[in-house]
C-alpha cells in the first residue's frame, strides 16, 4: 500500500494511474537516483520500472519502502497499465512523441503537473534538510574558496575548485553550470564562465550551487578582489541590492503572493533609482530542480505558504561597468522568511 | 540569409517556420550556450530570442554569424512566426504543455525532429574537433588521477577529483554524473557512486566525460587497484571483454546496422560463454547530447555511416563478483571505425 502523500496526489490527480518518466519525479517518488526508468502509481501501488543497470541496486534501495521494483523498460511499464483508460502525465514534463505514442495506444492522457505541484512546492522536514545540507556544503566551499583565490586565476579555474571543493564536502554533483564572472563580466546576468584572469581590484560575482540526494542549493555572492579605490558607484549600489535582499526575508510573508514578494525588492530598488537594472525576476522556487515553483516575479500569482522553498535575488547590472546580485536559497516558515544560508557574509567583502 | 546546412535542416522539415527551445538544439543553431531562450528559423533567416540574462553576451557573441539575435522571451518568439500556419518541432524535445499551448494559438505541428537527426547525426569537422578535445581532456584527467589514487579514499572523493582536473583541462562540465565503483559495486552497471572505500586488490571502474563547447565525450576504464591473486576469473573475462571491445574497432564498417555493429561485440562475447552477462547496448551516438543517435543494440536497425560518432563499450556484470566496462568514443571515417582515444590503455592496468 502506498504512502498517504502519494495516495494523496493520485486522488487529485484523478486518472487511474499515473504514468511518470521525468528524471526529477521518478526521484521524488521514488528517493532512488537513475538516469532511466519509470514511475507507475495505481491506487494501491507505487512502481518503479529499472532496468537492467539499475534493477539491482533499486531493490536493494527500496526494500521496504512502499516501491515495488520491476524489471524492464517502457513495455513492462505499460504492462502495468493495460486495464487503465485515463494515464495521469505531467504535461510539462513530457514529450509530445511519447505523448502521441501513449494516445496512439488508446490512453486517453490528463495533466498531472497541477497535483504534483501541488505537493512538491510544499517540502516536508526530509526535504528542507536535504536543502539545508546542500546550502552548507555550498556555503562551506566557498568560504573555503575564498583564501584560494590567487591573482591571474581564471573564471573558470575558480569555478573547477569551488565546485571541487563542493564534491569533496559531500554534494553528488552542480545543481547547475557555475557562474563565475570577474570584472565587468559580472554585468551579464548569466555570464558564460570563460578564460578572463582575475586582477587587483575586480569585482568577483559567484552564482552557484550543488545537489545533496537530487536537492538543489542556489547561492550568489558578489564581492570585490581588494579595492582600488574606483568603486565607489559599485559600493552605493551594493548597498542598495543587500537592502532589497534583506527587506524580501524582513518584510515578505505567508499569504503575500510572488509579485508582491518581488515588489518588495523591486519598489527598494525604484525609490534608489535602481529599478531599470534589475532585470530579472526576485526569486524562484528551489528543490530537485533548480527552477520550480512559486515564481516570485512581477507576474508572479501564486500565494507563498510555510513550507515553500525559494530564493531570494535582487541584483541590478549596468552594462559594461557592474553587476551585483545577491542570493539565498531561504524557506517559509511560521509564515516567515527564513535563510538557509549563515555561514557567508552578505555584506560587502573585500578580499 | 542563412547557411546550407540551416536551410537543408528547413527544407526537409517542410514546415513554414522551425520553433526550437531545448538546450542542446539552441546550442546546435547558435554555437551559444544558454539555459534559456527560443531559435526560429525561417526560410531566410535564423533568429535567437534571448531574454536579459543573455541578450548582451549574445549579440556580442553571434555578430557576424548568419544568427539574428532578438531580445525577448516566448512572446517574442510567436510574433517572429505569426505568419506561420504550420511549426516544425522536434516532437521528443517539446513537451506536451507547450505543443498544447501552440496548437491553441492555431498553430498545425509537424515534427522536425527526422530533419533535425539527419543532420545532427553527421558531424562536421568542427563539431568532431570538439569532441576530440572534450576526449583528450577526459584521458588527460584520468591519466593525471591514477598517480592520486590511494587506499582510503572514497568512490565520491575519486569522482571530485576526477571531474576537478577535467575542468582545470578546459572542460566546461561533466557530459553526465561520473560513475566511480570500487569492488563488487563495479557490478552494478549504472553504480551511483558513494562512500564506498578504496583498498588494494579492487577494482576500480570508471565511467566518466566531460564537454567542450557543449559536445561531450564518453569513456569508461576498468583497472585493478594492486593485484590480490583473487582476481583469475575476472582477468580471464577482461580479457573477453577487451577482445570484443577492439573487434568492434577493426572489424565495424560504415553500411552495417547498429544491430549488427552490436552483434559483433555480442557474438564474440557468446563464444566466451559471456553473451548473458553484457546486459546493455553496445554504444549509442554522441554529440551535443551525451545519448544520441545511431543506437547500437540488438535493435538498432540504423545503418552507421561516415560521420557518425558513437561509443564502443561492451561490457559484463557478476553480480555481487565484479563488472568490467572498456568504452571509446569513436567516429566512422572511410568508412572505418577510429577511436578518439588514444592516451589511455585499453589493455588490463594493475596500479
Amino acid at each position: 500500500m502506498i504512502g498517504s502523500e502519494k495516495r494523496k496526489i493520485y486522488r487529485e490527480a484523478g486518472a487511474d494511474a499515473l504514468f511518470l518518466e521525468a528524471d526529477h519525479l521518478r526521484r521524488y517518488f521514488t528517493g532512488f537516483y537513475s538516469t532511466d526508468g519509470y514511475v507507475v502509481v495505481t491506487g494501491e501501488n507505487c512502481y518503479f520500472v529499472a532496468d537492467p543497470r539499475y534493477f539491482e541496486a533499486a531493490e536493494k534501495a527500496l526494500a521496504g519502502t512502499d516501491v515495488t521494483v520491476v524489471a524492464g523498460a517502457f513495455k513492462e511499464a505499460l504492462e502495468l497499465v493495460e486495464d487503465c483508460k485515463t494515464l495521469g502525465v505531467p504535461y510539462p514534463f513530457l514529450s509530445l512523441s511519447r505523448a502521441e505514442e501513449l494516445r496512439g495506444r488508446g490512453f486517453a492522457l490528463s495533466d498531472c503537473m497541477p497535483a504534483l505541484k501541488q505537493a512538491m512546492e510544499y517540502k516536508s522536514e526530509r526535504e528542507l534538510s536535504l536543502i539545508q545540507r546542500a546550502c552548507d556544503v555550498a556555503e562551506d566551499a566557498l568560504s573555503s574558496l575564498l583564501p584560494d583565490l590567487k591573482e591571474g586565476m581564471t573564471e573558470s579555474e575558480t569555478a573547477a575548485l569551488l565546485e571541487y571543493k563542493m564534491r569533496k564536502l559531500g554534494a553528488s554533483g552542480t545543481s547547475f553550470e557555475t557562474i563565475v564572472a570577474f570584472g565587468a563580466n559580472s554585468s551579464v546576468p548569466h555570464h558564460e564562465t570563460g578564460e578572463t584572469r582575475l586582477k587587483f581590484g575586480d569585482i568577483v560575482l559567484i552564482d552557484f550551487g550543488c545537489k545533496v540526494e537530487g536537492y538543489c542549493s542556489d547561492c550568489t555572492r558578489t564581492f570585490l578582489f581588494g579595492d582600488d579605490g574606483k568603486h565607489g558607484e559599485f559600493k552605493s549600489a551594493y548597498e542598495e541590492v543587500l537592502k532589497a535582499h534583506e527587506l524580501v526575508k524582513e518584510t515578505v510573508r505567508a499569504g503575500m503572493t510572488g509579485r508582491e514578494a518581488d515588489e518588495v525588492a523591486r519598489g527598494s530598488l525604484r525609490k534608489a533609482g535602481l529599478a531599470e537594472y534589475f532585470t530579472h525576476s526576485l526569486g524562484h522556487g528551489i528543490g530537485l530542480m533548480i527552477h520550480e515553483y512559486p515564481t516570485l516575479s512581477p507576474r508572479g500569482e501564486e500565494v507563498l505558504r510555510d513550507g515553500m522553498v525559494f530564493s531570494d535575488e535582487p541584483g541590478v547590472y549596468l552594462t559594461g561597468k557592474y553587476g551585483i546580485r545577491i542570493e539565498d536559497s531561504c524557506f517559509m516558515k511560521d509564515g516567515k522568511v527564513h535563510s538557509f544560508m549563515h555561514k557567508t557574509e552578505r555584506k560587502l567583502i573585500v578580499l
